[in-house]
């Protein structure tokens, strides 16, 4: 039987036959599948992946919007060109010189948030069946894009100093040696998500290095760079090598995801057909937002912001840390010094999907580790997402987790791993 | 020697052995070749297709963002659902009404522009190889999209009625019999970009018959129906068929391009896949733009705006008519009953590309007709949009193109036809 509308599902598709190849490989993301749990109230939630925008000052928000409509309404009202905006170009240079990059304002693209960058950059490398190399575990909406793009996903071992260069050049040589293309390297080095940790500054040279020896193309993902809550992360990869990188940022963690404003460094023959694409798909980056983001930041003390959100995630952080090693002693976690995630990983013989729907009776979500690999694995970690709740509701979600998980420890325990 | 940066080009490229198939397909597209001369305030441009976006009431906008401030302010600041805000989508019923759509608020979803869902829709249905259905002329931007899904592209015999249902069928069920996999018809059936022209009812009828009976997907492109200047146009053909259609509108001829803000109705099975790649592309679209335009349709009487660009819009559309009667007896135009463009076709011999810089000389810009086809026609055909200059500036615009032109067709009738 056809299900009703109502249920906002249907069984009968009419054009079954006619979807492309690609379309196959679109599934629904376990961390997007969370969200109409997470928007519950009762529900703590520490899945997600939200800023806490609470903490912007809205009146600053306001005079830009009062300077755009002032100095630049018609403009932003109107189409623009595909690059994005020349001023906001400009400003995202200073930016980026936080993270020791130095850049031509030419070779600056604006998207859709980075996300669309990095949609935009994947499609124009990857062939079905090349492969991009990833961290272990890796983003979950790189691994849904390239994925997408018919590619094929090679996690490379990660530790507590980021990926590890030694496994990336023998991974890279056995999928050479199979005869595979390797296209490109996605990585996030600074407070990576889901790990939360941070490659080291030597690594860094020997990640370079080992893929500019092998034509691998580095897209360097950073859209926690600024995020430290000690010190300052090492200088982006870009910074050390502009031939081989393409670089992503985004204003969604220091200002706002709501307005989508992204940007893409690239190698300028790159550059140049990245504008292409983005014209092609969605004709110009939104004038609107990109000159509200502008006007921010010519009017306001934008460093101070960051500067509150530093000091307010650590806080986060500090008790998200605090409670694991309070209530979930059997459980280890990374210590990220930055950014917005714990990583943790569960004693083995533990299944963090199939425990995600008791979680939620307990009233606490998280994201399961499955969805930051595109292999299977991961069942044995959860993502811990501390930036949106308060300090207080990341301790008490946490505490609910444990009731859930040293349950499920203690059962393990009494009566052996489960088949 | 390779060119220095300040050119803005690069004639060295590191990774041209790593691209995907796909990119070879990204080109200039002259549209947008010619924003930069557009640009200049001596020239009048009648190339763009942009919006008058100056006859806002800007008040309005001024309010829309105050209660948004007032009201939503945490959530359009943050991440939102893949498929959109349910608010707007609710209004946006009310607006696809006037179309004579009735839909389920669950089948719509907001996309970055009305541009993006076409191509998220191009992206789940071509593979290479598979046929694209296109009016003769067709819309530039959507020629783009599909040459990039390595689509064929096959135009059909347009008139002033729009669509030729005879040689729809007559090409379809020749293509068929080549083993060709047909798989959308894409077109603009009211005042249609770059023609003018409006599908009339009865070959609505036709065309949804013949699309049915063959397993075509039509897809319906409406940003210019609200725009009339007499007689409303035929209910949208997504009014008379709601599985063989997918409807695309937009909120940048009503209201802003500047947002990006457009939306897909689609059947529930492919609506469903809509959003995933929504979700893979750019996570969600902008909950901003999107609580500000819904926020505006809340205060403002937008039917009332829509009058006030209609009338504006007709204005310049007689203006240009006009001009074309005094200044350019030789060619014929169309004469379109809404929307932004008039298609002109020169005496046979002229190369409207050719002509151009000329043209840019005399200090006006137009689109020329090659844009408009994936298949090399349409250099004896000019687009002439009258939207955004101003009715003085339409006429002063075209008597500047009548010089270059009036004397292209002297040269022809004296000398001859060049070979």
């Amino acid at each position: 039987m056809t299900k009703t509308r109502a249920d906002g599902v249907t069984n009968f598709d009419a054009w079954k036959h006619s979807y492309a190849a690609r379309a196959e490989n679109l599934s629904v993301s376990e961390v997007r599948a969370l969200f109409a749990v997470v928007s519950r109230p009762e529900v703590v939630s520490l899945a997600g992946g939200m800023p806490d925008v609470a903490a912007l000052d809205t009146e600053l928000i306001e005079k830009a919007f009062a300077s755009l409509m002032s100095n630049r309404k018609d403009l932003a009202l109107q189409y623009g060109g595909g690059q994005g905006d020349l001023r906001l170009r400009e400003q995202i240079q200073e930016i980026m010189a936080l993270e020791g990059i130095h850049s031509s304002v030419e070779d600056i693209t604006i998207t859709t948030g980075s996300q669309h960058g990095l949609e935009l950059v994947s499609d124009l490398f990857l062939d079905k069946g090349d492969v991009v190399l990833v961290e272990a575990p890796s983003y979950v909406g790189a691994v849904g894009i390239f994925r997408h793009k018919e590619a094929h996903i090679a996690h490379v071992y990660t530790d507590e100093h980021g990926i590890s260069p030694q496994a990336l050049a023998e991974t890279a040589d056995r999928l050479i040696a199979e005869g595979k293309r390797i296209k490109l390297l996605y990585l996030v080095p600074n407070f990576a998500n889901p790990s939360g940790v941070t490659l080291t500054a030597d690594r860094r040279l020997e990640v370079l290095e080992i893929c500019k020896q092998r034509g691998i193309l580095i897209v360097e993902d950073n859209p926690y760079g600024q995020l430290y809550f000690g010190e300052k992360p090492p200088n982006a990869m870009r910074s050390l090598d502009e031939q081989n990188v393409v670089y992503l940022g985004s204003f969604s963690k220091i200002l706002s995801p709501g307005l989508r404003v992204g940007y893409v460094l690239a190698p300028p023959a790159i550059r140049e057909k990245l504008v292409l694409a983005n014209e092609s798909a969605i004709l110009s980056p939104a004038s609107f937002a990109q000159m509200l983001v502008s006007e921010y930041l010519s009017i306001a003390d934008w460093q101070k912001q960051i500067g509150t959100f530093r000091d307010l995630y650590q806080t986060k952080r500090d008790a998200a840390l605090q409670a694991v090693e309070q209530f979930l002693p059997k459980v280890h976690t990374t210590r990220p010094d930055g950014g917005f995630f714990l990583w943790l990983t569960l004693p083995e013989g533990l299944n963090s999907k199939e425990m995600l729907p008791l979680a939620v009776t307990e009233l606490v979500a998280y994201t399961p580790g499955t969805a930051f690999f595109g292999d299977g694995r991961g069942a044995d970690n959860i993502r811990i997402c501390f930036s949106h709740p308060t300090a207080d509701n990341v301790r008490v979600g946490i505490e609910r987790l444990s009731r859930v998980l040293n349950q499920q420890i203690d059962l393990l325990e009494t009566f052996g791993k489960r088949d």
